[in-house]
């Protein structure tokens, strides 16, 4: 209830702050069998990790991943899954400042009116540190959406006010990781790196939007009612630090169409014979001319792409003086000091796909239950 | 798992088709003691009700709640409280011709690519006639709020390219429901209930925006890793049929704003006493200069006012004959018939408050156990 | 949380009260196309109504069920299944006597300590008419049961000190719905109706225990740690009205066995030929012994029948005055009045019947999700 | 789903194989201001611990707890509490004789049959050494119980055919941890000793049974229907390895009692008045001439002493050789090796407690909720 708990049958708990010994998590309900790509692992979180380029935060963390429990020779079990990150590049005196000083927009003001009191190092709880549980886990995820042939991938298409105009479908996705931003376009991605620098050099920070696309996704994931997949997609963006907002297939701007602009006609199927499957109807073949449902009708997937936007705010902490209160609400100056993120989203882009992962595992596995009826 | 329950302690389970006997649901986890106001959740089922007005769909449907369990001398027993509202006016013979295709855009072919075969009248569990269980269930969280002073109102703020520019603090909203399309602002309300007729002359469909505010929320509601406030809202609005995007606060505009521009600064509180309450820390008064955090921190409600806005596509249900494939992806025409809404934001607005207030209360319940620790 | 749910994907939700409009249940999670056999839906409710022979209570209800969603052309959609039994022989009046006195044993005192007051006609909520609610569930859950061939039978095996000394593989279980006690040695049944009777007569009650075999169970069925198969039968089994002991195989009587003794011994399978099934490793064919594990090691199913016995108390009201306080913990009389059971096991046969199929559906499709791995 | 949780608002997920690094746990929904006392927690592991005694297993682990997050300054902080107990002392090859051969009464069989394979050292997940994860967890559990008043203690009552008669309210509990089998009657514990160490001798194991008794617990914990107290208790109970059987109160032998002699009756009081408490109704003060119910009425504490009786079977790993199958169902021999405890009971009592104060815990969060209705 405490909600450090993410999934229902893919379930991933996590634990730990910016400045206690560790991070990590407890995968529970992965399948018996995967086998355990330590380095794919690995590989994701040092996507994420702190200090990789000169746009983003300097603090060192190797955020080297320890396995506890769940395998036997390289492959999953069905036991829990513990994985441990030790927290290595702590400086807690750089958070003296804020021990009674409530800085704007972060959650210390929020988080003592819960709690009567709390963590002021690094954030404690509400640091993006959390995060790095979520990718670890989210790579696991990711594992068994790979053996399904379902692909996730994630780039950076708005910083600030440069938007990447073109549809994911004119894009090189394969080049979002050839740059420190994660913009798929180069051009325009030289164009972020030189915005993000500027901006830093002036102690602010600036906002953007992660972009994904989940393919090879068959029709059925969903459910119907409360736990529509973009529901779920939604809430799992959203949960990220420094979320603003999620969309998904036309979003906000397919308010303005109208419904025949906007419906996603079926395409006939040339030949098509029914697959010999136990007599079984298949929906494999049938495709939508247009894609504005982003893969999902009425909650559940379609078998096309499914693809969504989430709205990241600039950073809270900033490199200048800003007033604010301490506990008793009397005014202070809170100090732009620590080492952090000029913008999130290079750093969100993992993060994102992390959270995707989880999502459609979760429902790659519910789905499993009622597919095949009672059989 | 299958997905028909939503919340963790306030917890709402719904059934109900469109062409079956009733529609209903069972609410488990309200607390006991609460005075039933059966006109109120009466009422608000007659704000979401079809044929209230000329720009909705002319089913009618009294939608009577009728109480099956649950209360003792006008007040709620801490028992589940079960509510049906019987179905009246079905005409099954309206779905024939869709028996064997697949409406574009509806879910009725990725429902039977996930089950097998489907209820084919009037979109069987997919239909939106199953939130009228929501706005019954949303009602008695209500009460629950009203009795802590928390309010919520929603409106709409966008029909297709017609967007109410204002921001909330500077509307009246109680105008809202003086008019159909329920726009607090009357100039705006007036144009954009020609725009629907307009449409709907045409035999088409048009998208719009419902804007949501929540006054008088306390410091302190929200969990702050996976359940934040905003994540549970947004999962909430995205489950609603034909919901396409979220965001709360400055939402996508805020991605192009800088730091320094965007957080919101703590106001020292002038004459401030510590509040005599067992020498417990206080989070009243303290308030911040500006709201584009949209009263949520760190996933924690800070005691501001709540805002968000929720994206609707056009219905996807038009008066206009579509090309289409059934079953075996041969190409159908799928005819345009039956009575639906011309835009959904009319009656969608209930509905987001329905929903808004089955987080808030559920999580007002959570944030009970944990708000005064150990006493 | 307020526990009126019961299973994780096979859920089953209650309401209803003794003295409301009706008692019902929403089912979440069965698979679709299953054939919805309502009559032997019904047959399971005849099998537990009150006013079935003269060793029960003698209120008149038809327990006659509604089927309000889910279903379509005859099988289940995937969508919630929503039954309702109407209440129809309601005396409220019988209970002004305890409004304001608490009964010895019943729930009236701990139910007032919780909320503050309470529904005191019949017992409110905490009625044993909730658990019609559970066999209509239940009754669905041995539908799916059915088709995989595992059937469950349970049947009386002690009315106070008459003990049937038989192991259940002795007897004759088909005899056992030829009598009113539901006791499958005809004998022993004509001297626990005879005890009944006589207590009964003198104003009292009896306890007594109901014995239960799960026959055609497949290997793996369960999950390692908290939810052991046993543990999650044993919950169910206590959370029966009037429940006070659960044991599975060996039970108590296993505590004085040595290891040597209590160990099940597999058998040796006779040229056995593993399963073309894949290259996947079967378990069929293989056997133990003896069974004093109770067809589960390590909660999980090892193919042998499963079997355990639920020790039930004597019913509380009995047609005596007893001398008991009020909320003001003053001294009254409780006069024996109302229509009661005098012993509840007959009555209690088809409810462990029905919660264990609910337990052994749920955990049917919960190793569904696990036991083909990624397949 | 796969069932490594625990709890429903204080949780706890377990993860940690018997021959893996390392065993732990996260536990989510600590309240905030704790104070976390480690001494306290390490004292209930070492009661548990591997090699204290002549008569349990002589596995070398100090089962240190190493705490990874949650804490500050001394106190909870609201976040998940990791907590993680190095493995030290593992023989793996101790198992090679059953790598492919199922140890009789073992999990060995059925985990293969639900997952494919299995983890063969030590029992792997399904090992007894999981349970430290869950004294670990229960000793916070009793941190919370023990700052509200409420007490739990368990005591060996019965090993093989030796059975403690006096009920526990003749026994000084007190004396329980005096002696290495935890019976708090000196002259029993003596002989209890003197069996297990014949047993021993014989290469065999014996069972036993665990008493407990929870003091001051208010009135009001439990919730109605399905998650009735006794009910958490008896599935916590059934998960911990080798129960067989849970009863409560009268138990199995209140089953040959009838309603007049078994009914707790309320006993009027003195002088009584009303608890000045804001005009609300107090509970205290009101008590039963007997305590047939075991503190637990209508499945919601009464106030009165909660106890309640457990069953374990004799560990099935003997020092004999056995004659078992092979997973082609070949007959192969089982060889007595490996370190093991002759008797469970001992080492249970702590593992009892912890799963009771989870229950406890949980429940008094769970109660918090509704105890004071909409205040």
């Amino acid at each position: 209830m405490a909600g450090n708990t993410f999934g229902t049958l893919f379930r991933v708990s996590t634990f730990g702050e910016s400045h206690g010994p560790a991070i990590g998590c407890i995968i529970d309900g992965c399948p018996a069998g995967l086998d355990f790509d330590l380095d794919f692992i690995q590989h994701q979180l040092d996507r994420r990790r702190p200090g990789q380029s000169a746009i983003v935060t300097q603090r060192k963390e190797s955020d080297t991943v320890q396995v506890q429990s769940g395998l036997f020779a390289g492959k999953t079990t069905g036991a829990p899954i513990a994985l441990i990150i030790p927290n290595e590049d702590q400086r807690s005196n750089d958070y003296e400042h804020i021990a009674d000083a409530f800085r704007p927009s972060h959650a210390d003001f929020s988080w003592q009116a819960k709690y009567g009191f709390r963590d002021h190092r690094g954030g404690g709880r509400s640091s993006a540190r959390e995060t790095a549980a979520r990718v670890a886990a989210g790579a696991v995820a990711k594992l068994i959406l790979r053996s399904q042939g379902i692909d996730i991938q994630a780039f950076v298409s708005q910083v600030g006010h440069l938007i990447l105009q073109q549809p994911y479908t004119e894009l090189n996705l394969s080049g979002t990781e050839t740059n420190d931003i994660r913009c798929p376009d180069p051009v325009m991605a030289e164009k972020m790196i030189r915005l993000i620098k500027k901006i830093r050099k002036a102690g602010d920070t600036i906002g953007g939007v992660v972009s994904a696309v989940v393919r090879g996704c068959p029709a059925g994931l969903g459910e119907p009612v409360f736990d529509k997949l973009h529901a779920d997609l939604g809430k799992a963006m959203l949960s990220i630090n420094a979320a603003k907002g999620f969309e998904y297939g036309s979003g906000f701007a397919g308010v303005s169409m109208t419904g025949s602009e906007h419906n996603d006609l079926f395409l006939p199927v040339d030949g098509r014979q029914r697959t010999v499957n136990g007599g079984q109807w298949a929906a494999e073949g049938i495709k939508t001319k247009t894609n504005f449902s982003g893969g999902i009708q009425g909650g559940i997937s379609n078998g096309m792409d499914i693809y969504f936007r989430v709205a990241f705010k600039p950073v809270a902490t900033i490199m200048r003086d800003q007033t604010s209160v301490n506990s008793d609400g009397e005014a202070v100056v809170v100090k732009g000091k620590g080492r952090h993120d000029p913008c999130v989203v290079p750093r969100a882009v993992p993060i994102v796909e992390a959270m995707t992962a989880l999502v459609m595992a979760d429902h790659w596995l519910r789905n499993k239950i009622y597919k095949k009826g009672l059989s």
